[in-house]
């Protein structure tokens, strides 16, 4: 990481180097249980917007700060006060929707710039992980948790149908839509070992120091590796999710085209040869 | 449900309401294995369509009557009678294919009116479950079955591609495609296990009557939920199936904008205070 | 098969017919673990073209000869000298891109060829399944292994990201978006055992023989079957992947217009009744 | 057309057959300027369903009663009294939007079925064509007009965007996307010379009865074609606006790969050897 | 306009208010014919953006300051030297696409903000306009110009294809693609005349003046309007050209379910009634 | 072009080098009206595939050789003879449809062909442009015509609806949707000038000579312009016209990541400063 002080100026995140090349970012209001109100928001995609474009960053983990909470999600007692759930009467429906949906949508482009960053990150759940939380994760490219961990869904219990990316994004993420229906519409809860078996998360570890730890592991282990192949492949599987076969073969035909001129080839070939470790320029 | 009296009228399904907001459909012709002839799908159109815009209900739990099957699939005997199997053999080819693709085209939109249904829909899969029952199931939102289940998408064993959903949704609904080839090439049987692995199905009970009991329980959960709630949610989870991520926050953002000017948020989050279950207006 | 005759002109595939309407291809350089080198990948295409079109042929088994390896991928010394991964240096940036992408363009496309043959085609993986194994077994129908293959997304340790059909393809054939980002950031290998558990493959069997054995049985099962149907599903289950599901339904729609005017369905009917194995004409 | 009787039960819509195949439907309000209520968009439905199924009618001119208007649009008045304008207003703010929203979804599927009938619709606008009119038009396949007719996109006038497919249909039936933000933004009047040379309609009359009388020759042109080559036609014209140029040439093949089995060709082909008019099998 | 003075902080843009409700904004460096350096599309993206949310503005008439041009397109000069098109030599042919990509990204999305505007922009043209001039006018809603405007597309003729939006939108701006073809490919100029022909401006004014009054005229008829309907029309337009009309459809259904909920609609009518001009509350 | 000889190889197609890096196709067959036999279509692949690929060629023009036809379409005797138009009758009705479909995805792929050669393709239309000259000039990029042009989209008047491209293509070439239903509805004539007015041609000339001798000139203008840039332009224009604005935006982003690292671009820079014309390296 550039340097840890450059990511000093948040109120509500930490960030820390951990490994080489790996930045660990923690939600840090342990106090609510990282619940999330609107300046935390603005905050993260500022955050990641910076990571995105840090060359000495090159896999990012994002926890939760404290034992108890990945985050709670969003602060409902905070919402209803900035008019996110509550707007002015005095309007009528189509000004209340007008006002409303671009709230939405700011609020969509601060999570999405989690899954815009073009660093792989790699989310570690534990403890409550509701609501908001979900909307999060889904936006990591991988996803770990502590055995602990307690997952839901859980808008349609305060009267809302999921909008800051979990319906968008979930049917994507995991392959059963039977399981995806079922906790969305229920809103239950589910556990780590059902996260693990429908592949919500990649892995489960039996505390969260344990999770953090293989994540931190694994992003080392990605830092590693040639920024321009592992960045490349992040972009191009964002884009396979969303593009039919053809298209998605004609995008990577042109990103290699350019990404083959790099010297990071070269370099990961004779490494293998001579049987050592590459290093390779930032990007 | 508005009354049992209102959906007493159809020859091929019963209608009860063992919960309240819960309507449990069953398929009613155990002599034939609850095969389908034409006016039994022209019946589940007008009958989920009914329930679809029934403010009483909020949930339907599908399964078929008797302990054999959910359903044998078409009834091929009488389909050969009809004409959809055995098109006029003095029409020519291009004749008999336009008189063809309008019969699939009004079966098709018959069944897809399970996926239409504004209510969650969870089928009960039970005995025999083949052809048909698969293109039906793939239309509900959440699947449960019993241990003894035979399934199967039988369709290559009578020289015909599943043309009433199966190979539009079974892609989108299970997560392994090797697996969907394997089984709609082979038309081979599938467990009640396997499909639980898959994905296909969200619970294995140890009996019809079990599983229909679990059925009626989530459906009465799902019930007792904000309606404004869980039927964005079934919509919104329905478009994300099939757009891109972006398509689907830009859509979730302008439904939000409506449906968050619900008194639902208020009671929700009253009740949650008030440690009592909320009640929702009708919708 | 038309003629095991009529396949022996292929100098790095061999092509046999264990069974009737069974062809069975083997990756055919062993000594190099039967790593790929460009004329491969061009005779693949016409192999595949040819099968594709033999109406000797329903079904198809992929496999790789010798014991050690289905492929080992690339043969990248072969790679670096043809000017795949090392372009001209004389070039500018712009000129080199354009002899990348044609030159990628058309690798994509020798591969696609085993997904566009019109006959299932079952890849039997086992060994060392890395690389540009991978890109190959997305193109086949249903995947099967041995239990001692060893898989891995190999092109970020090479400084590439995966661009022969991998990255487009893998999101669409398992369910888990994570494991996908997980194996392809990190380039790690993984087992038979996780490949079956994301769905990756089928089955895993004891050996590679046992593993080529289910395949053959499988093959010779479909290829029983009304080509008709078969390559119906084969075709319309590839259309479904790609498409949104009313697209599909409309896709079907058409094509079974056609499709029904075969007599195989009465063949297949009349077979049931009198309990004898039904046989179909060629297609 | 199979019988002008068949069409005599429509309050709303005057039905004949002014040529062999040709059937011309006039809306028939000419004293409220052929203003549409709930009751008419209904029967449009049910008439061009029966249509689009006749197998006499092979074309069809749809135009307004009287000399004032094709149709002067929704009839405001009978929509602010059920509910189209004015929702009740004890509802919350989503419950009204759910209530809108399936009225709206019904009205547009009314209109669409022009769209949807599968023989061609020639609409000939005339006088006052404002609102509604535009909606109903697009879904035509071809547009005439009288030389004094008044075309406006009106509904920002009162307060609304347009939603019964105007905003939908035409910046894809017109080539200058300028002139359709332009007419649609402001509401203003356009002139039948300014709706040729955009490309609204293909051409103009002096009068509405020289236009009734072009449209009826087209369609009786039309009508004296092959069926089948003029229905496929409309019906691949119409995938084709939708979807991109490698999925229109796979449909067309797989749709013509049924159409080329009639008979008509060789219907055609004999008749300009023998040059006399051919005659083609009802569809 | 809330203040001219809210629109004096840009050093190249000069914001007026020539009528209510109607901002009207000059591209404002005429010593060099208005071309850009990249402080000023920085620029362009908040000055529109501020634009977007300003309730005192309902309509944006967007033309370059100066006689002589409505923008001479891309500052050449500087664009060498801040490395948009000069990279760093330094970097292997990878690195420094990644540093383009994100760098006309970065532009890209600047112009884009003039699309992404919830009010109408009219964009008027005049004298030189080529290059740039042409992405950014696409981005606008209709297009004005004065008749001695020299238009052209004019990247082909500095080595580059046109990547700040005319390439994406043009195609779907005009109705021939010939045209947009030939113009793109030999970057050759065309005149006011040739653009009115194909639909690129909505009309030609004899002078820049006469163009820039006719726009504010337009702006301030608009502007007269309800913005509930206004705003709501631009941004389905903007779905609709994306997205086929089955989609359309489905969206408007549901933004209008909030739409019109809008006391505009009633403020309308009754001033029809009354015959006078209606008021709307701000948006 | 690298050398005439190297195309004398085509039996059906005359090509010579006009100006530099211009090559002229004449489809060659003028006693038969140029009339299109299977053979001529399997040529058109491979002639346009080596022009596609040739460093020598950077625009190629396209005429009929004769004064009386650009091309009288398919040669329907031979079509009747080879199975195109009349399938084997022992077949049932969907082994004729896959023999059918398969004959006309080769057909598509082959004309397919002229869109996807790397260089810009200019059409000049004369004489008899009938059925298949359409879907031919819809693959090019400019169609040009002479004056006494006879245009139809012919293929309803033998009982076909046209699908060897015009169908999938024409509602992308033209703006008014209404125009492309009459004329292929109808299969009725139109003019040069209504070519020119409805945006299918961009310009007419007096005669098929100087129609040729424009379309070489234009070509010669685009041929000394940055190969770089004008096969970039084609390329990325035509991902335009199938694709969302957005996607275009992403698409052309990467694209040109890549391709800004030409010299062309210093070239083309200094040339202008210079007043020279500049010079560009192969492509």
């Amino acid at each position: 990481m550039s340097s840890t002080a450059a990511y000093s100026k948040y109120q509500y995140f930490l960030t820390s180097s951990p490994a080489p090349y790996v930045a660990h970012v923690q939600i840090n209001r342990p106090t609510k249980l990282n619940a999330f109100k609107e300046a935390m928001w603005l905050e993260l995609r500022s955050l990641f917007q910076q990571l995105s474009s840090d060359p000495d960053v090159r896999a990012v983990v994002l926890s939760g700060a404290g034992d108890k909470a990945f985050t709670a999600g969003l602060d409902v007692t905070e919402a209803s006060q900035n008019g996110l759930l509550t707007p002015e009467s005095n309007l009528d429906g189509a000004r209340k929707a007008a006002k409303l949906r671009r709230h939405i949508q700011e609020f969509q482009e601060c999570i999405s710039a989690v899954e815009k960053c073009e660093k792989p990150v790699i989310a570690v759940m534990h403890g409550i992980s509701i609501g908001l939380a979900i909307d999060i994760a889904c936006c990591a490219d991988v996803r770990l948790c502590a055995a602990d961990t307690r997952f839901a869904v859980k808008e349609v219990d305060i009267g809302l149908a999921a909008d800051i990316g979990t319906l968008a994004r979930l049917p994507k993420v995991v392959g059963s839509f039977s399981w995806v229906k079922d906790i969305a519409l229920s809103a239950r809860d589910f556990s780590s070992e059902e996260a693990l078996r429908v592949g919500f998360v990649s892995a489960v570890h039996e505390s969260k120091d344990k999770a953090v730890e293989a994540a931190v592991k694994m992003a080392a282990f990605i830092g590693g590796k040639s920024p321009v192949a592992v960045q490349g492949t992040k972009e191009v599987l964002n884009h396979s999710r969303d593009h039919a076969v053809e298209d998605n073969l004609r995008y990577v035909g042109v990103w290699n085209a350019a990404a083959l001129q790099t010297k990071d080839v070269q370099a990961a070939l004779l490494s293998v040869m001579q049987k050592r470790k590459p290093t390779f320029e930032k990007l």
